[in-house]
């Protein structure tokens, strides 16, 4: 007998997929649809459009009929360009080294793919942005958590670093940090970077360093880069730096990453760039040619417009009683709590509906951001203004 | 006691990526380093520049501002286009069930992704393009493998369906098929089709079928599309569909893809959008929606080029003693096995040194073709009867 297609409900995902988190950010979004008096500041996502120079390289490459395969690991010139900007910021770091990724995204799960098998046991240090905990499930690896803690005197976020070594134990596969980090803005410093390498090479741990924000850092206020594990390591170390010209470059949209892994790594990663993508667009990575060869004076007005405000939205959240903002040393969020949050989609959900102010539920970015919300503040000053009248009018409306 | 680093080798991939095939195809590519008077018909793509019409409309998006963030599953324009075109194709598809993806391949990662888990069976339809059958391994599958074989009658490559219904026992979670195939140009009948497609439902196995070279098609002649499982499919049936921009609109460099998945899948597909490459770029998904409005003609022009080159090649090489040669119904390669050969890669590799001629070693495709040779027909004729020429001179000194 012929059974109906009905008795069989197979046509769905594996129970592992149906299990991820959907995006918490999403269902706040979704609360906003159609409304268009909502101010946005959910998203990672500086406001500019990309740089003129940089979208017209694309342009001439596309005149120029670049439309065709590239090479998996990336297009020459942007390695070699990239090994030059690594190397002027960090330690020499050698093109052979470099791959080209869809996105930094992209690079992370390909980092992923190279390194963890099945059953991996990986710590990831957090609150952070769910991708890169998501990633290994995908993969079948278990993910354990170590939790920063915001200090009340320093108002910087904190990280037991002995509590981290604790739980990198032989057998770990590899530890997940994103510093400057996404939500909190904390930068992990240069001494606590050290004994991680040094705590990781004893027990032969992987490091995946995602470090997306590295150029959006602010203390001291001088500095133009975070500290990087690329500032320390051995080219030989069991290190990935994943890295992407989103942020830096304002290039979201773009979808261009990069990789520096060991040598030894490099021949498998490009076998995994052809089974995932195949390549990177070659006007696509023109454009990131001008981006790094011409971008920087872009990138220092951006960091002079994040600059302004971070202080504009940390002092005005922190005038607001019942508020706990920590400050952030990078990146381009602020991550604060409002005094008897205990669900932060529910309240991010309420802000959009009565005040249309559009924020980032904490519970995004794991169980210990639960009571948190994340704002990002790559806006114009008096859009940011806006919004703490937004909140200030939704608290009133509670007491 | 602190051992040394170098007592550590821990900085390479796991074993199983380790153990993923090099491109065989790049093993030969690389004998012809530093030569330019290699004729290259190693690679599976058209010779022509994207149509100037797709290329503008990237540049006008790009001059719009079209930088940032886009949707997961895609463009709303983009994704309608494709209801449209496959509906107009095949029977109507629900814009719901679309999901672009960041090229053809990354559409089979992600629905691989989806669906199959660590240590799941799945069977592919061989010889076959490398990719399709080592992401399942990426992701842990176990792939077992039914061979097309060539019809001395017919000169068709054919598919034995009760050898590989057989192989799709119980409890198989996946068959895998390309049809128009890459390198063998077999197409798959709709009545195969149906039997398949009866089979899987009773045995609620998932269909996951490579459709990228629907378009080309050569049999019968005024064909514009291959057999589809489109054609005949439930939309909740346990069936994905993988398409690209790449060959039908020659967008290769573009990285640009669609997945047709049932209506259960695409939330989950879209988190695992998410958690790959976020979404493609906006500017590269509006030159795909003038793809699809405008390319036809384009798309027939290219269609007759391929006819020709087909005709041109295959002439020529089943003139020469010696050789086999199936009649590709569809698709863009010539598969040829000359006889005596036992090692394609090191002919193909003897090819290139002593005359010039840059063809794919079969082995490529996997160990069912070794001995044979693909050549990509999208060439001018003159070029494709150089390349003859060549191939003769190769076979007269070996004589």
């Amino acid at each position: 007998m012929q059974l109906e297609l009905s008795q069989f409900p197979v046509a769905t995902a594996r129970p592992e997929v149906r299990a991820l988190s959907e995006s918490r950010i999403r269902q706040v979004a979704n609360a906003a649809m159609g409304r268009e008096d909502v101010l946005p500041f959910w998203f990672g996502e500086p406001d500019g459009v990309t740089p003129l120079a940089i979208r017209e390289a694309a342009k001439q490459s596309l005149d120029a009929g670049d439309t065709f395969y590239g090479p998996t690991l990336g297009l020459p010139a942007l390695r070699e360009s990239l090994a030059g900007y690594l190397s002027r910021l960090h330690r020499p770091v050698d093109v052979a080294r470099i791959a080209i990724t869809n996105s930094g995204v992209n690079g992370l799960m390909l980092a992923c793919q190279a390194i963890l098998s099945p059953g991996d046991r990986v710590v990831a240090v957090v609150p952070l942005w769910p991708n890169l905990v998501e990633i290994p499930v995908i993969l079948g690896a278990v993910v354990d958590r170590v939790a920063l803690s915001l200090n009340p005197q320093s108002q910087r976020w904190h990280l037991d670093l002995d509590a981290l070594l604790a739980r990198l134990t032989p057998g770990t596969r590899a530890v997940l940090i994103n510093s400057p980090n996404n939500p909190t803005g904390w930068v992990m410093s240069a001494e606590d970077q050290a004994r991680l390498l040094a705590h990781c090479r004893h027990h032969r741990i992987w490091i995946l360093s995602d470090e997306a924000y590295e150029r959006l850092v602010f203390q001291p206020t001088d500095s133009t880069s975070a500290p990087s594990m690329l500032d320390i390591a051995h080219p030989d170390d069991a290190l990935i730096v994943a890295n992407t010209f989103s942020k830096t470059w304002q290039m979201t949209g773009w979808r261009l990453g990069w990789l520096v892994t060991p040598l030894e790594l490099i021949g498998d990663l490009g076998k995994l760039i052809e089974f995932n993508t195949s390549c990177a667009p070659t006007f696509i990575q023109k454009a990131g040619v001008v981006a790094i060869e011409t971008g920087e004076p872009d990138l220092a007005a951006f960091r002079q417009r994040l600059i302004a405000g971070r202080e504009t939205l940390l002092t005005a959240l922190q005038a607001i009683p019942g508020i706990t903002a920590g400050i952030p040393d990078g990146a381009m969020y602020a991550f604060f709590k409002l005094e008897g949050t205990h669900d932060s989609v529910a309240l991010a959900q309420a802000l959009v509906q009565t005040v249309g102010l559009g924020l980032a539920p904490g519970s995004a970015f794991g169980p210990e951001g639960e009571g948190w919300l994340r704002w990002c503040f790559a806006r114009p000053p008096a859009l940011l203004l806006d919004g703490v009248r937004r909140l200030k009018k939704s608290i009133a409306r509670e007491a």
